[in-house]
């Protein structure tokens, strides 16, 4: 069994500080030792009709599934959550079983 | 600047061989250099209303954009499109520069 992973896309509100939670969710990662690794980013490049007006994406990865379900009921992540979906106007999560079909060389 | 990102996230037909398709995948991300690591899951851990329909999401990760770039005009990647497409219902698809804000540990 691979890495276990939560994916979050998002479109934000008009007007939301995306910065400030970007850094909200930064310290939160660093603060619970559960999460392995995190990275998130701004689609700026795909096509809109496939991009669905979906603009962020969050990435987070644990070592297993524990790990994640730790994490989601840390109160951190609770009171950050709330913060979280009151700026966005839709959203979709995928938690799942990581399969890794081509590993990256090693750095 | 971070790695690249090619996310996307469908929902299949019904009656699909999912099977087939993650290994056409699996075969044609090891037959082109250009993709660094490509892994990919099913869901079925989060709640329906996050999950929104989407079952599966396909993460691949580039050096560079550049890398991106010539794997989408890749003849082989284009003909694995036309046969994915078919297969879905819905897609959303996320091509971003990724920000990492927490590193994995050194395995």
């Amino acid at each position: 069994m691979g890495e276990f992973k939560h994916f979050v896309i998002v479109k934000f509100k008009e007007g939301v500080a995306v910065e400030d939670l970007t850094k909200g969710m930064e310290k939160l990662v660093s603060d619970i030792d559960a999460v392995k690794s995190c990275e998130w980013g701004q689609d700026i490049e795909s096509l809109d009709m496939l991009r669905q007006g979906f603009t962020h994406a969050f990435l987070m990865t644990f070592s297993k599934k524990e790990d994640f379900v730790a994490f989601q009921s840390h109160p951190n992540h609770v009171e950050f959550s709330a913060t979280f979906s009151a700026a966005i106007e839709k959203i979709v999560v995928l938690d799942f079983s990581s399969t890794l079909v081509k590993k990256a060389p090693p750095a």
